[in-house]
């Protein structure tokens, strides 16, 4: 059997660092079925080509074809440009890919600040349903308004993600307690401002709250349930990040403290992800597409290395997405090769052999 | 001539920090009008006693007899309660203070982070419109919509105070170049999520972009224009905060920023802020009404005193304001009087006579 994966390099150094993805799954050897990866358009760069920023080709081979997807990041221009629409976006929602998943942890052993949570961020609604509209008022200025969406429906569905995932980690850490940092119990933190936007917010925070409150079965009875107040968490995400084991937001909080959580790890280069749905999983690294090193070859493979990892355990491939982690640790560790967002002097190509050969 | 002050404690920790506010301007004797103490009622515990959190009388009291205000802090029901709405997000929009500006700097000489950058915060659109709603769908779960609006008039006018904000910094800086970190040109940093919302956050950047690229006398020829996406704000924030002079910010973002600031810098204790408009300015602590230390003694007062030194100097007592701020600075550097949220064990009231002994 083959594992077939769709390739969105998209734009800037997401084709850099997609590379590194097909290197260390092909250097897993048998320990997975013989992947396969189908390079697929998407990006700005298609956009000003050919006028589409996701080609309808492209969402439909992964839905017909693929077992999965990597993707590697995407420009935006800066202004409003008539027809373009970001494709990371829209990718979420045509594969109803609701859960971003984003676990930020230092290395074990490394200085530094000690961290080891998740962020399971909404990834289909809040802002991002992007219904917007302008108007000029009588006086001739310009009035624009927003939807923010929150249903039940999404947040009882991430919020379940969210609990599972607490349940996940705390097995992992009774089957290898030196392996990880969080020594507490499973804990779900909620985020949000249910202080100024009852109805929403609050929706979102009932709702998650009734997934374990509301159990039948009690299944989620040994996690505890949290919450912060999102500007307060990014405060106590900078004073102590140790508190923390899975938060639940909702999009935009969520894509927001990724960004946080990402500065306590060193580089945004480090954190991976994966956009996560029912019947598909997409890898992409959290960082963007930095056209300010693009081209140069230092771009940090191993968020993207990392989302491969992510992946592939999504699949249900542990044991090989643990040997993954373990090389990057391990290069981590040794410092010896890295890249400039590290302080190291390292290309890319030079972390992924590094990573290749501690497999 | 006097200086009338209405003084709304509210609830919390904001009883206990307010009166460092009145013993300090008292403490700077003929070097500003008499101060007059006006207390007024509002908040949470307000609300539970008679059925609102914002007294028709202290609006009324504060537009017709006031020279400024300062609020304490408010506690807020984290489960939605009819009727109850947040007392300092109506405050702000009655007295039309569209402005919440929020300095963050480190101590010249202290160790840390090295930081000097203010948030100038919409304060009266965005999310907190307050617009929402919520319905039942077919299936029976819930649906929620929040409406955020985002005008050319609000954007234009804190824009135009971000700008005038860089300006009067410079000036500051050129006069007395010791006392500042921040070395670089006056720079006004954009904070916006375009990519995603470009219609709204789009009319946001371009807003406050031409509020200095068509101004026709070339009033802010001499101020950098930079921009960051919010995420990414978040994430330099942390990693370089010595690159940001001056940001504007939608308000959901500013608030925000100004937590992931304040972490910056110790303690969310530090952190002041003023909430201005055209007419009227009230000066606010950035902390919340902490119930974990409430009745304690230990709150930190510094936030609202340097919130009264703000509020000093908007109304044109630069000079003393400048006291204010020297002495809590020496209080800070030798570091002898503090409360625990530093490290220290003072209580609220040790620290404010230390600051009374350096003025
Ligand atoms: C590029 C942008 C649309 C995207 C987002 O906001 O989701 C990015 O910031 C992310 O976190 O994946
Ligand atoms: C208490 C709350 C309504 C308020 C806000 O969100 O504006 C607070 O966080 C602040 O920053 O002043």
């Amino acid at each position: 059997s083959t594992l077939k994966l769709g390739m969105i390099p998209a734009d800037g150094i997401g084709r850099e660092v997609l590379p590194a993805a097909q290197r260390v799954l092909e250097a897993l050897g048998s320990s997975i079925p013989k992947p396969e990866f189908i390079p697929l358009l998407a990006g700005w760069d298609h956009f000003t080509k050919f006028g589409t920023a996701l080609p309808e080709e492209t969402i439909q081979v992964l839905k017909t074809e693929c077992d999965g997807a990597m993707f590697g990041a995407v420009s935006s221009p800066s202004n409003k440009v008539e027809g373009y629409s970001s494709p990371i976006v829209a990718l979420r929602k045509h594969l109803d890919l609701y859960a971003n998943i984003r676990p930020v942890a230092s290395v074990p052993g490394m200085e530094g600040k000690q961290v080891n949570m998740v962020i399971v961020r909404e990834n289909t609604e809040c802002l991002y349903v992007k219904q917007e509209k302008i108007e000029t008022l009588p006086d001739g200025t310009k009035k624009a308004v927003a939807i923010r969406q929150i249903t039940e429906r999404a947040s009882s569905r991430i919020g379940r993600m969210a609990f599972e995932l607490a349940l996940k980690r705390a097995e992992e850490r009774a089957a290898n307690p030196g392996g990880s940092f969080w020594k507490g119990p499973p804990k779900v933190t909620i985020i949000h401002k249910s202080n100024v936007l009852s109805v929403t917010d609050g929706l979102f925070r009932e709702t998650v709250r009734a997934v374990k409150e509301k159990d039948a079965s009690n299944r989620y009875a040994s996690v505890d349930l949290e919450e912060q107040i999102v500007d307060s968490m990014v405060y106590r995400l900078f004073r102590e990040p140790e508190i923390f084991d899975v938060t639940v937001a909702p999009n935009l909080y969520g894509d927001i403290i990724s960004d946080g959580a990402a500065a306590l790890v060193g580089s945004l280069g480090l954190v991976p992800s994966i956009n996560a749905g029912d019947h598909f999983a997409m890898g992409e690294p959290v960082h963007g597409s930095a056209p300010d090193i693009e081209g140069k070859g230092i771009a940090n493979p191993i968020a993207t290395i990392r989302s491969a990892a992510l992946l592939l355990s999504h699949l249900g491939y542990t044991g090989p997405a643990a040997r993954i982690n373990a090389a990057v640790n391990s290069v981590l560790l040794e410092g010896q090769v890295s890249t400039p967002d590290l302080g190291g002097k390292s290309s890319t190509n030079e972390v992924i052999d590094a990573v290749i050969r501690k497999l």
